[in-house]
């Protein structure tokens, strides 16, 4: 039994509300647990100087947490004046992942750049971000879907992301901000919707971790990372019928 | 007539949601129109360098807007590694309106800071965080006074925002932002419960203003605020019946 | 009477000495008793990018103190590698209260900027900047109209600022340092040489004012500017008739 | 065959030099095929700011490439002024994995700076780091060892590191730079002598990859890694006989 | 002759005025030709970290030019966000040079900072920065030895500094900007009051010297210099009678 | 008789290896007694945008040192967010003597940039730094050749540099650390293969010098450049006999 009187294998309840942003192309606020992020898609109709004249396009994506997301205040990176290393990786790691399920030849000499910005942080935000940014990525495609002319769909497979770990001796699924604290292993899993790895981080900072232990984990995400592409397609409903449609 | 259908001394529709955050000691989302700024107030037992020593407290502010909070996105100012003059010019505004409705004295070394982040922008994001931070001030001072005890109350008034302008010719209150976009005159007043004034700015860059433009813009400025200082005392209902007991 | 023996609507002395600089296309040394600033005008025959391909001109202002202008040494900003706060909110003023002279179609595609450098400091620098930066463009504006032919001539009026507060419990004119660091109310106003106001900036941080005091202080403003524009019509002598010739 | 005519699960030639800087407490040169990295070791008799009085010492690390490490030169960072977001991610994985066989408690309260410089790139430039940076802390402990007593040995495993990734359709062991490009997955494995993970980071943005060939890919790294581990104790000797003596 | 009619081995007219700042401990206005640079020197009692607890006392410089000194308008550095390699440089000669000739063990636990600012450039602004911060220098030692008590003056010797060159084939003293512009060999150099070199900076870039050039130019830079070591002599009066008293 | 046993008119032991770097143009590894330098020339088809357009090349030096290159470990530049003083004029130094012996006309309009990077550092490493940089640059303009047409062979002359000193009361040549550290006068020489001055920069904070110091030295620097001058000439053999063939 969990802290939170969660089974070893159950995700925290999640909750998804569309269109939170009269601006964006595409927006959603994703809550997982007390986690709470807003992400947004914006589309620009052109790509950063080293994929010019190339016929593709490009996904990228930002990550910040409000200063008070956080039990104790964090000071703003603006204020600091530089990103630090933890941000870099994480908005390094949204974007890879979201590009790995986007045919940029499809989508044509466009950026979409997703924000994913935390308004309250208990564990779990940059897979959460991943999650949700996907929804913001659908929303925005199907909006352009209206005025551009794909030469087939760009978005190839749904994607989720999920953390998994070991507390204690028990591997875990979807750790809250107090279990990561004590866990000895620490991993987060990206999949697509067909059920293949895009990312695999596990880190055993405090405590290495063996083979079976490592398939452990990677079982609990799966069956983590299905639950939440099912809720994925319950929200988008007939909006996104076509993501898929053609295999990348 | 104008092109929300509002008159010129007519506010627009204000919603405040208590709580939203589960850290912060104090937190809020204010929306004014479709402007939405979520406002919260940590305390730390601690002053700034040039504040220690003098058994007072400090009162700070900062002020962001999410990339997509407009209609075409704005770079994160922690990607460009700097903030803005306009930034620095608000944060600097909203710090100095609360400290005048707060008796740093009775407050005792401590910092009350109060991060204003701007989901969406639609005109007045300044005067809507200040008087949204005022909300938030009072429900961390309140949390406050469970565990410290003042000397006396430090809240020694209420204290609101709003911006008048001039659009054509017509002196107007709370413009949105295709107002704002147009105003020949663009004015932001901060004024505290007792009528007093805290902070006006006006400027006429466009166009210079007469004495008279001038007294009509501040009389809209006085009557918006009473109105938005009326909603924070039934917003904060019991909680707040303090504030002001004792005049600074 | 004051400490320096002024009478509360008195101006402190005012001395200008024009073309201090062998290079700049307009400059000037204003000094306002103890304050002394160099204000200088560069024009450069090209726009910033985002006014491009509109055929219309730009003003802009830099602002800086040198380290010892002050009591205590200040440390550099370009040693602390950014500008504060307080150094962007004066320069953003002074550029735009200068813009609201200037037909900026009738100046075609240059830009002027007034570079003020406070070599000594006694209170009102960023009103003595504007007062002699509206000199410095004049006299760079004059030598230019006898290379460059413009539709109208792009000055429509003449402009000055001057600061009010209330010291005790007096409206004064023209704040130096001493009162200013004491003053309960600080107020910077600019204006037009027709009597028109360009910003009106007021701030009560240590003690709220009412309505009939800033009418005092609206009113001491006036006054002093008035003479200001006396002053600069007399400095400028024949060179600037030209000035306010066709209304904006 | 791979284009430099090694069989897939092979390693490129290894070679390490002991002792290359007269100035560290610990220093290699390694060169993994064309791949050479300079580490350094240095011991401070201080931790940083948040470890200070816990007892405990800290490891951390930092990672460059020369201008001309690369096929074309790169601006150097310092010019650049700030870390790119590759460099960051690489000098925190290296710190965290050092740290995992290093038992913190026992080093005391110092702190060892393990300095990874690239002289030359051809591919697996954070693996090499982190190899040869095992190494010169094992220097450095050895040495330090002769003036400090510990309560028990520090070092209490052997730590090596190895990329692995999908060329083609077959997975491959340590991959040169050209290899690298042209993967469609990538993964770096960190693992103890003992046999046990410390990081596993895989990523398939090219193309989404199978439980099967991450399966593969494991294998090939656990053996890869198993022989570095015997070259680290072939190259140590008598030296370092102690490491792991007691397991953590 | 030379274009402003001066001969090879002629100085330039040089013109000072003490005391031109109220605040600080020592300043001057120093004119050599058209460059014109202020100096202020400022006393402080501590000294930089890396100097503490040595009983001893710092001399420190800093270097900066307005945005219009020069023909067309330099960017400030404080908007750049960092000093160019030339201010650094300079300001490092700069208090190098002045260092020599005080006896830092007599100056006691204290910082003497000299700000140098060039209103006007025209060649020799840091030759001109040298001279004119020894008597700002000078001011401001003197003034403390009113209320602090030295065990002996502190300031061993006079010392000043000028250009020299290789203008054409010609050596001539203090170039003008001009001249420096097209000249093969720019050389700089400090000398004390008792005619030792304290810097030598030589530089032909364009053309590389010979050593009987050198001497020509170190020749004409030591009659300069004994000229300008007179003219302080006589600006100091009475006031510096205990400079070089005791020999360093 | 010195330290280390070496006579006051002495070099260190000289080493060169050719060709460190398989990616840059040209590569030299420079062992002066136990400083070590990196030396890489890399060629890029464009000029900065200062001299575009004029049909001329350029040649640049960026200098860094390896944290432990010293002994104590130095935070790395990149890590603090910008170069310091010392580093900039160190690079600006190389740049202007190598700049010395090319004929930029002859080279195109192409950069040569050359990359020092200190391995470790046992003094004169800016010295060594020049020296070693001339044999990558003659390298890379000697593969050059191979490829572009040069109207005229563009390297003019050898160029070695050297540092020397006054230790106790005698002047000494190319002093190591320890010297240096304990050095009155301190001073670098720059000088062509034809005995040509390029760089003279003489520095007596400790202790200003007389002349016939400043003569002995140069003397000293003159002996040891042509030495290491006869060695360039040794190491690059066949390769570059052209060098010089057209006097600049």
């Amino acid at each position: 039994m969990r802290t939170d009187g969660r089974k070893p294998d159950q995700l925290r309840p999640v909750n998804v509300t569309l269109g939170v942003n009269k601006y964006a192309e595409g927006s959603v606020l994703i809550e997982v647990g007390d986690t709470r992020v807003v992400c947004t898609a914006t589309v620009e109709e052109r790509v950063p100087p080293f994929m010019k004249g190339q016929g593709k396009g490009w996904i990228t994506a930002e990550y910040a947490m409000l200063p008070r997301a956080t039990q104790t205040r964090n000071q703003r990176e603006s204020a600091k004046g530089k990103l630090s290393g933890r941000t870099m990786e994480i908005q390094r790691l949204i974007g890879r992942a979201l590009r790995s399920v986007v045919d940029l030849q499809a989508l044509g000499e466009r950026t979409i750049t997703l924000d994913c910005d935390v308004l309250q942080a208990d564990g779990g935000t940059r897979t959460t971000s991943i999650t949700g940014s996907f929804l913001a990525l659908a929303l925005a495609v199907d909006k352009l879907s209206g005025t551009a002319s794909f030469p087939r769909y760009p978005i190839t497979d749904y994607l989720a992301s999920v953390s998994v770990g070991i507390v204690g001796e028990e591997p875990v699924l979807d750790l809250h901000y107090e279990e990561d604290s004590k866990a000895k292993v620490d991993m987060n899993v990206v999949m697509t919707g067909s059920g293949k790895f895009v990312e695999v981080q596990g880190t055993g900072e405090e405590s290495p971790f063996s083979r079976s232990e490592l398939d452990a984990m990677l079982g609990l995400a799966e069956r983590g990372i299905l639950q939440l592409v099912e809720l994925q397609k319950q929200t988008l409903g007939e909006l996104c019928r076509r993501i898929g449609e053609v295999s990348p």
